[in-house]
């Protein structure tokens, strides 16, 4: 059986090739990873996933995973308008599971990732479970100095714009939800509309391009990523910043497979104000720089879909009437 | 019910106070900490710690068990002969762990000991789990270009040294599989040596302030921390500088408590060659610099038990004999 120094082996020489962007002086094998920045802000984010918390393995692909593991910390350092740089990865599997391809196929998909925004692994951990994955994974951006952009920058009259469009990853997982096949959604077959919302759940794209653009070119004042939903994570925002918000119902850019493959327009709006885990950016601009903002960027528009206002509250204009918008995005512990 | 948001925002208070510390502009509470380091090299360690494989929740308390999950990963920053500073922390809980102090008793634990090695919680995520706690540990440490300390700087002729005392924590260990109580260990009260033992092993103390030293001073060619076990240790060390090894079984410092509470002179080398978890640190040094290895550093000594020898192999004497010292420490996916 293969022991856990022959993993990390195995690991350390796949990583060997990532690692020889400039900075990393040394990675996996050593008691810890040994960066540096110059003169750059740093930021770092971990985010837990939990097997049958956040993802069930009937559900998705160990690829896919791999996947979702890395492309959530991206979204943070991209919501941070950082350029992400280096990674670590905690991962715990049960015995039954370490027999299998689960961890090969897992890697897969987190290089894949990786490669694919040029971060480096740095470094890890991994120890056994007694019966569920568990994976925390941790990425390391770096900034200008006094670049990185906050939740806490947005003032009244600036303008809300949403990358994206919404509401696709909670329709993917309603669709997961009621028995549909993960088999469904393998990479390169031919998408359908249910297929597009399946991927849109299993592997978020994170928007890394934006996120830097926004920062490097001070165009954002604040910015959070869409991983609670946008009436939750917009509520965020403002309580950081302390201002409130009004967005326009007809502007909310709402995935298009939605329509497709849900009954209703409501129903499709709704999940696009309350749906979780779509991983677009929300973030606020300076009227003078509106114009500064592209309309697409490799291939993602940005959509204006409100302004910050002075009070406390936000407001969601439909058909000409304002109405308050609760946040209904989930938290832990008050699930399931 | 307290929901995730009010938990953080606690955390958020008690944070506060130790984010003070120059270097961070940015802690809980926005999607990724933001810290900065000036013209330093970083370090970077995270370790998982799941329940039932890396610790017991009747074995333990939560406070013991706050402290452990930083101090093990303190150690590895020390072990890099780098100074922590900034610590991120994951942690999954189950539904029914979660209403009651676990949390509150957990992080008491921790702040405790970061407060006494000046190290900031600049961030993290929490979780549900569905039965079972997990904890990642991550900590960022710092150090002059080009004083970090690797594995694999050792050379023959260097001078082995080690921390402390070895085997009390594989002794402690011992104990508890003996269905010996946690309730003995509670901080403050009179200790015999079984209780010491029982400490050595659910309240390790990482060797932050002789890791610093023998890197800001550049005493250390090559260090680990003991996690492993010194057999298993001295072999990961020595592998890594391609060198082999030759230590005197008379002088491998054992953990005084091990006479009291084991039989034989036998069990307890025992312990201390191939018993892990001790988190001492395991350095070589250039025989010129021996003199200037401090004896004692806040009442933790350091012994020299022998040299890097330019064979492959590693040797332990023993009344004026020589046998292979053959690794013996765990490793997960063996255990159990």
């Amino acid at each position: 059986m293969r022991g856990e120094f022959d993993f990390i082996e195995s690991i350390r020489r796949q990583v060997a090739r990532s690692e020889k962007s400039k900075g990393v002086s040394l990675g996996i094998g050593d008691d810890a990873a040994v960066f540096n920045s110059k003169n750059l802000d740093l930021v770092i984010t971990t985010d837990l996933l939990v097997e049958e918390i956040d993802f069930r393995l009937d559900w998705t692909t160990p690829r896919f995973l791999g996947h979702r593991a890395l492309a959530v910390s991206l979204s943070d350092i991209a919501a941070m308008g950082a350029r992400p740089r280096y990674a670590l990865l905690s991962i715990g599997v049960p015995q039954k599971v370490w027999k299998t391809k689960f961890v090969d196929e897992f890697y897969k998909g987190f290089f894949r990732l990786a490669r694919e925004h040029h971060v480096a692994l740095i470094g890890g951990d991994t120890s056994r479970t007694p019966d569920r994955v568990v994976i925390d994974s941790i990425v390391i951006g770096e900034a200008k100095r006094k670049r990185v952009v906050r939740r806490s920058g947005a003032k009244a009259g600036d303008l809300i714009f949403v990358t994206g469009a919404l509401g696709g990853a909670a329709a993917g997982l309603g669709l997961l939800r009621s028995r549909a096949k993960t088999k469904k959604t393998k990479r390169n077959s031919r998408t359908t509309d249910r297929e597009k919302l399946l991927r849109r759940h299993l592997l978020p794209a994170p928007r890394v391009v934006w996120g830097r653009l926004l920062g490097e070119k001070t165009l954002a004042t604040a910015m959070i990523d869409l991983s609670d939903g946008l009436s939750s994570d917009l509520a965020h925002l403002c309580r950081a910043s302390r201002v409130g918000a009004r967005i326009d119902s007809s502007v909310i850019p709402i995935d298009s497979s939605l329509n497709e493959a849900r009954a209703t327009e409501l129903d499709a709006l709704d999940s696009a104000l309350h749906g979780g885990e779509d991983y677009e950016l929300l973030f606020t601009v300076r009227p003078r720089k509106r114009n500064l903002i592209p309309l697409d960027l490799g291939g993602v528009p940005a959509t204006l879909i409100g302004e910050i206002t002075s009070s406390k509250n936000i407001e969601i204009v439909s058909n000409g009437r304002a109405r308050e918008l609760k946040p209904e995005g989930f938290q832990h512990f008050r699930r399931a």
